[in-house]
């Protein structure tokens, strides 16, 4: 039973709860000898903090990381290590009502059932997003182990509340994702992405969208068929993310309109490499890599979390009641789930790295600065 | 490294290649007691063979299935099981041709850098869409363990070559989806995919299409937050088959346009048991099954072996090379992957009841009989 | 890669370093609903605490245990429990020396090749004795769970420096093991173990013993073959404890010169149950446990930390130098590992436990408390 | 759950029964390229077969090893490999009316108690030696890729029947081993313990020893601390051997009378390489090998299958009856056991050899051969 851990040789351990002591994450196969730091894991903290625009939650989470093993002097020790946010600025008192009347789209209920109601109901317990912090600090190690091998990995709106983003180059998207905030490549498109999202959060209403993440440089070889294709195990990855309802790769859903002659990508010698014209495969071809950069696209449901009443049920009582959330809520969760997504994928290629064995046990030679 | 064994406690490892001695499954985890039979299994590998109608492939795989561990006096004994279907009538002279000119859409060239060129390529080898003749066989014992929770599982097509299929009631579906050769409920949509098929099969190309799976009696609780959500779980299951591109659950895509109002699923009371007006989470809540219909809609490519000419390259001569496949191949693989996905959703569920502890390790109690 | 992680179902994982921030341990699989406090573990980890006689080092390690995840209301809530003891009163200075001469019998020369000198070397790091404390922690949440089954876990030392203890009965050995340093049931022994213990200490070397471990009340059924036996289970998290260098079941060694006529345990009816007359197996069968009480015995070897002067290299300039610890360290390991061999056996124990069914996912009835 | 499985990256999983159709193994993590044939795997099997002499059981069996997957041209080719050994020349009929009156000593109890009665009591089932036959398989696939490191594996007669044998030079031992019936190094001994198996069986009886195994050119650095040490991955492979009862590493119990002065190995250096004067350590250090020999010594009790009357019960009745066993069975199983004790230790270093990184996925460049 894994089911607080990912990974089969880089292997991350989630722990905590949303108002619980704390959020935490144990990163264990990692290579000695490389170099982290607390400063690193909190950029990218900053990146799903919840403060960045009008529309996302007012809670005002510190988020500061503390790493509180497996890194000495500065650089990893081959040990686990674990990472600690712990939690402050709390308010449980507007759970307490929800205790017994679960929350339409959320999984009061499955946990209440399935954990015999001893779960953590504050704030959705293990349930909530702020569990994903938890992958972002590992997401941070692993984005580090690939940059051992060029592998580079981004993740950027394309789509929010019906508003779809135009393609855009390489050069634009990082240029564009961090600068709006939506983090779409699209500029024109985000305007109107946050007008969707703000008009959604005035009627007391959420809206969804779709993230694509891209993974550029990889080395063709990643991927385990014929159980752990890399297809098989980003999407399970990445179905660890709250609210998400479906995973495509390449042209993915397309690919039912398209004959075998569109579909398939021709092979071409290109400065002395193997590559395809096209990348309908998503970089994945029999579970494997191919070389290509790995694309996939990922739909958001709208935050089930909405201002406007529902119907529901009281537990105890089976009777049906009218439900009113109240609270701090974000309209739409998907700008804040981008950096998510980079650190499912990043772990996911970090630990297919290591079982294909690309990537040493020590990173460099001795260490003779002890 | 589990790449060749998928679940944590119903373990099914996969073994066996296309053009090789046999395909081969073993099933551990299973409990002791439950009745089994090479027949049983038999009827389902008959469901996957290759000559129901005229646009799948001719080959004449016999796929008799021996069962020669685990099994004792016609019931499990709680050892592994371990089935085989041996391989007759190969005929691998196509496949010498192709050795070092990868065809487009397969895993030939991925296999090939992989394995340093000393995978068996014959036929596809390890990625040969015959391979999940080990998944069926599983799925058998699987099915069976959960009939026992009086779980049932149905697969059908609703998508191919763009022609889709009306919804259609379940007693429709279950009337009508072994009847036609596409196995879809809607009749007349049916005809139509046979006609794009044929069309595409006699320009010497290939279409896609859609499979739809639901699970049905799904208890409230299966599925193990954070990592193994039951989406994920399934996802990772599904995309072990050959040429999914996409898996989506519930609403799937489509939430992208809804908004929060819409998606969430109220909660109700019906006969003294809670569940939801509407269902579009597809029966999962939090990574948990919430008591409704599981429901999982998959993409898959079409078929990339096509008799149309194709650009490839040589391998050791790092040249363009035009390539044409002759033998025999499916010219929608949609059909065939029907009681494959019914098998994948079987092995997820089998594997997650077990976790939950509603299988016992003996079926019923101790046997006199012997 | 579990090297962190022990269990199946029950799954201990284990983090921190000597003289690092902490030491902590992460507890999943176990079943919502149980009582679990940080008193609790507290009362153990002062078992194994230093400052109880004195042969045992001096460090006032404060071992103040923090629950910091998965406990909500004071019970068990089915999401990860993570427990953390925070390092405090460090004196690392004497270790600085001691970096490229690794000390004899220590794993300063395996840890410093294999991760590359990047290794936590300071107090042992990872490998030192403190690390045994995140088993405690976990031993403690596994014993809770066995006492749900009416298992008890006994350890007690039965030898010391050559000498032995006289065996003694179920209820001398509960009344007499706590009341003396060296956790001996037979006083007389344990008097000339403390003796022989502080000979040791005042010639500057330290002396290794026997701990007997016991589980009583175990139903027949716990252990998995083939792999999965029980002895094995139990001998490989045994090895986890510094020091072990051998592990026997039942007569052990002893089975070497016995017939097959006196080693095998005749098989009796008393009061309804079937029992063996003399227990020569150790409570386990073909890997199995066959209800009666699990007997093992482990070699502990002396501390390898001796203030005699000893000869080792230095491992830059490959030269042989003459080593001298100093610092604060057991002379005799023994007494403190009795509460982890107890920890250790219920931790594989408790994991066999749900493996077999034997535990529910929720311990009592929905909680209508909260 | 792996309870058929043993190893993280080099994995084998077992199956079958001894009265069953086969013995079979499944061998994953194997690099392509390495050249394995049925021949080298019979050689081996051979090894552990039953007619080498006369106290050992008469039943002629065949063993014809056929690898049914995984190999493609004489090479490995990445995907798992299956091995099947079927079973012929078997008599159940003297096990039938044993089967409600369990056998001291053997796993008949244990089994018939947790499968229900559901179990394949014939022969012992899955409990019975013959399913070494898998683990034999499996250790030349080990031994193979070991031989990439130049690690060697040995394993020989120590002691049987209280009849000891001298310690001999590794000369002495390679030389001697398979000479002599009993797999001893020490002639005159080994002539001296086939006079005690031969007055056991003549008596109806058995007898029990000692198999020493050995690990020569071992690198520093395998082992996983702190769970996956060596010795504890060791030891639990080997208790999946039948009739193990004790495990012991380097000195082993003798530590117990050892000061920390004697029982510490001083570092010295030796042709530019760091070594130990003495090998109390057995090779290992923090779970980590050392670069020493490893050397363990495994107890295995006197074969529970006699031929004179013992005690036992009738399960239906719960009443006492007396048991005569009759059949083919080994007087002492410790000579045969010696083939299998190596294989544990091979697929366990090679397992470690694997997750060090010191094995590639590929042994050699590009097939260029195919």
């Amino acid at each position: 039973m894994s089911a607080n851990t990912i990974g089969a040789m880089f292997k991350v351990t989630s722990f905590g709860e949303s108002h619980g002591r704390c959020v935490g994450t144990i990163i264990e196969g990692c290579p000695a000898g490389l170099r982290i730091s607390e400063d690193m894991v909190q950029k990218e903290l900053e990146r799903r903090r919840t403060d960045q625009s009008s529309f996302l939650t007012q809670r005002k989470e510190e988020d500061k990381v503390e790493i509180v093993s497996g890194i000495f002097n500065g650089f990893t020790t081959g040990s686990p290590i674990c990472m600690i946010v712990w939690n402050k600025d709390i308010d449980s008192s507007t759970y307490e009502k929800i205790t017994f009347t679960p929350r339409p789209g959320h999984a009061d209920f499955t946990a209440y059932t399935k954990y015999g109601g001893f779960n953590d109901y504050r704030g959705g317990g293990r349930f909530s997003g702020r569990i994903t912090a938890s992958f972002v600090m590992a997401g941070v190690v692993a984005k580090k182990m690939l940059a051992l091998l060029s592998i580079e990995i981004l993740a950027y709106t394309v789509e929010i509340a019906g508003v779809k983003a135009k393609p855009k180059t390489l050069k634009e998207i990082k240029d564009n994702v961090e600068s709006n905030s939506v983090r779409c490549a699209d500029l024109t498109a985000a305007q109107r992405m946050v007008e969707a999202i703000n008009k959604a959060r005035d009627e007391g209403d959420s809206v969804g969208g779709v993230v694509e993440g891209v993974a550029l440089n990889v080395p063709v070889g990643l991927g385990e068929p014929v159980f752990d294709t890399l297809e098989g195990e980003l999407a399970k990855a990445i179905f660890a993310i709250p609210a998400v309802k479906a995973v495509e790769f390449g042209s993915g859903f397309k690919v039912v309109g398209m004959r075998g002659s569109e579909n398939n990508d021709a092979f071409i010698v290109e400065g002395g490499k193997v590559i395809t014209k096209s990348n309908n495969s998503g970089g994945i071809l029999g579970g494997i890599s191919n070389g290509m950069p790995i694309v996939c696209r990922i739909a958001f449901k709208p935050t089930p979390s909405i201002l406007k009443s529902q119907s529901t049920i009281d537990l105890i009582r089976m009777k049906p009641v009218t439900l009113k959330i109240r609270g701090r809520h974000d309209s739409c969760i998907v700008p804040r789930a981008v950096p998510v997504v980079e650190s499912m994928i990043a772990i996911v290629l970090a630990d297919h790295a290591i079982r294909t064995g690309l990537i040493p046990r020590v990173v460099k030679g001795v260490n003779l600065d002890r």
